[in-house]
């Protein structure tokens, strides 16, 4: 029996963590579908955004660095970030940029590898791997005489691996498929061919639960504005295992990563610990907005946290591929993001030869907001149309009701009007 | 004749800047003297602030990196702070940390040089330094092969410059005594010795005239949080002369400084210009309190700008002296900041053979807000008590104030009590 608006309304009445919702401000009649790009205002961020900037920036002044707990901010948010991500408590910090982080990473990776076994020059990853990851690690190989090498599907990832492999980077959900990586398993096939494992948790923190100590990584990043809900452009995380943490310099060693950053000593000794992979100054703001999107994950604790939020957020996603094959047909629509549970992130992605361009844009239009992912026609990649499903602000009956514009879009054809059919350079 | 407060409100009320204190919120009774590390909050910062958050994010979500002009706030700022310091309007970009700055373009300079001359590996830079330019440098030093080469005092610099060297890094004005270099005469004597010049404008930007282009300076960065008021942590920016700027790639590589950001391919191709020097995405609340710093030195613009801010900043730093020397003698304090105008920034700093950080602590607890920076012993570095004075938001009686408070920090002898004696390890 196909799904109803009633069944969605039901299953929202069942919701435990329905009331969540009431911890974001979202914009009446918009359909939120973009959280894994930019998580939505948290109710409280505004006002604490206030305090920072009218007591502690106006009124403290510099003297905040210490009275605030400025200073030790990357360290602080970390240990909430650790918690979602099965990270040691000290083990993570919150600073910079994924890019950035990726490139202290993959350095003291790569010095690793190189002080254990100089053949070791081939860093392995997916040729639709998030790009600015891949621009990294081609910069960084260049750079130490190594070998990117991409492979084109996933499932070919393993006989990639070989006695040269030093590497293994892999983003955990990918952000135009969400397919998602089984950790552990990825990781044993990596370290049983001698390499390392650096995973970025873009697409999985907030999103799905983690245990990167159970899976025996080595390295992570992650992202603060998607799952975790920082605001534009917030502060990114690093995470080094135990055993690599205090053993390896990361190139960019600037003086927060100072094992006595205040001592002024003009010779540079890396901070015992994660902390060595902090490098300037932060911004307040940005990590102020941070910890108020986490917080928000953080409220789910007493509902079962990660893991009822991973339970909804399969549900969701279930719900909305049923609508979408049952009420979205004849429309030459694909469903790319796998059924199996284990196999997927918290987003649906769909595919359609032509047109996904303008039937995203008018979605928007509809306030249905998804997003256009391009593929890249050289290698075959279909474009992609992308919708994330978020549970701790996302409903049934939004499933419900975002198929139902794409079935309206779809069959009145007013995707097709020019207005819907500019591409922009910037999306 | 003496200085006296009258003759100080006299000059306060002939200065024509004085009306821009009106664009900060001061905590009353507060004389803040340490804006050179932390600026203080414009009054504009907190609205904007809010309407970013509530309306940009919370209401246009996604939308915003297009609407909202999101995606290109780097090259906005960029373009306002190349005015304030003499670069072309298309040659600046504000993002990232000084010290991740500072590694982008040191990276590049190096590729630059030993394309050139490979036998060029030799970097030079003053043992006092701002400690986090060194670290990098030492970094990217034993990293690429080259030379740590830190002279003693400024005036061993010309000495130091010989044919093995690739790269002089210095900052413009000293943290520690407010010296300042001779942009132009230096620069030139790092050409003529072979070598390009990178400059870290941490303590001139926004304080005292710059034209990179008339000097021929090759690199320079600097940051947000000091005299350009962005607030703690505020993204800093980077310069690169159009000679060099599409020539070399700088290995942080990220999707932000991408030929085509969005076309989402494997491989890299550097954005040409400055753009290159982006790597990952911005916050866009630092950056927006950014922009309300920027304006508070714009606001100067119709009263002469940064020229007349010069001159208020040079009467502001000669009175203080002037009042320490008359009213502050016979408590072994010793002025190390240069009287010549040309060869100072816009600080004073001060030294005394003991207590120097008690005194600090003690002026601090009568709301007189300077810092204290210890000097490295080995090296006979004094400790320095440090005031700045911005001629934003100063004037001509909290010098008075400021000299007086410290008289009577020294006479009562105040600063010897316990509670002023503890030193932090954090300050």
């Amino acid at each position: 029996m196909p799904l109803t608006l009633q069944d969605c309304r039901s299953l929202d009445a069942q919701d435990p963590l329905a009331p969540l919702r009431r911890l974001f401000r979202m914009p009446p009649g918009v359909i939120y579908l973009d959280g894994n790009s930019l998580g939505p205002l948290p109710a409280a961020t505004a006002e604490r955004l206030q305090a920072v900037v009218q007591q502690e920036w106006g009124e403290g002044l510099i003297r905040s660095w210490n009275s605030a707990g400025w200073f030790l901010q990357p360290q602080a948010l970390g240990r909430r970030i650790a918690a979602l991500i099965g990270a040691g408590e000290d083990e993570v910090v919150a600073t910079d940029t994924t890019s950035v982080n990726l490139f202290k990473v993959l350095s003291a990776a790569m010095a690793s590898v190189s002080a254990r076994d100089p053949k070791r020059r081939r860093l392995v990853s997916e040729r639709s791997n998030f790009p600015t990851d891949l621009y990294i690690a081609q910069s960084l190989c260049e750079q130490h005489g190594w070998t990117l090498d991409l492979v084109p599907e996933a499932n070919a990832l393993a006989a990639a691996l070989g006695p040269d492999t030093g590497i293994l980077m892999l983003t955990h959900v990918n952000y135009r498929t969400g397919a998602m990586h089984d950790m552990a398993a990825v990781t044993a096939a990596a370290h049983a061919a001698g390499a390392v494992c650096v995973w970025d948790l873009a697409h999985s923190a907030g999103a799905v639960p983690l245990d990167l100590r159970s899976a025996n990584a080595d390295y992570a990043v992650g992202c603060g504005y998607k799952y975790l809900n920082g605001g534009p452009g917030a502060p990114a995380f690093v995470w080094v295992h135990a055993r690599h943490a205090s053993t390896f310099k990361q190139p960019l060693a600037g003086w927060w990563g100072h094992a006595a950053p205040f001592a002024f000593t003009p010779d540079y000794q890396p901070a015992p610990g994660i902390d060595r992979y902090l490098c300037g100054t932060q911004s307040v703001l940005a990590l102020a907005a941070l910890d108020c999107g986490l917080a928000t994950l953080e409220a789910a604790q007493t509902q079962g946290g990660m893991q009822a939020l991973r339970r909804k957020s399969l549900a969701l996603t279930d719900t909305f591929m049923t609508l979408v094959e049952e009420r979205c047909s004849g429309h030459e629509l694909q469903i790319v993001t796998p059924r199996d549970h284990a196999q997927r992130g918290s987003q649906v992605s769909l595919t359609r030869a032509s047109g996904a361009h303008a039937i995203v844009q008018a979605l928007i239009a509809r306030q249905v907001i998804g997003d256009f992912r391009a593929g890249d026609a050289a290698a075959g990649e279909p474009d992609i149309l992308r919708f994330g499903f978020t549970p701790l602000y996302l409903g049934f009956e939004d499933a419900w009701h975002a198929a139902e514009h794409l079935r309206q879009v779809l069959e009145s054809g007013e995707w097709q009007q020019a207005r819907f059919q500019q591409q922009h350079a910037v999306t």
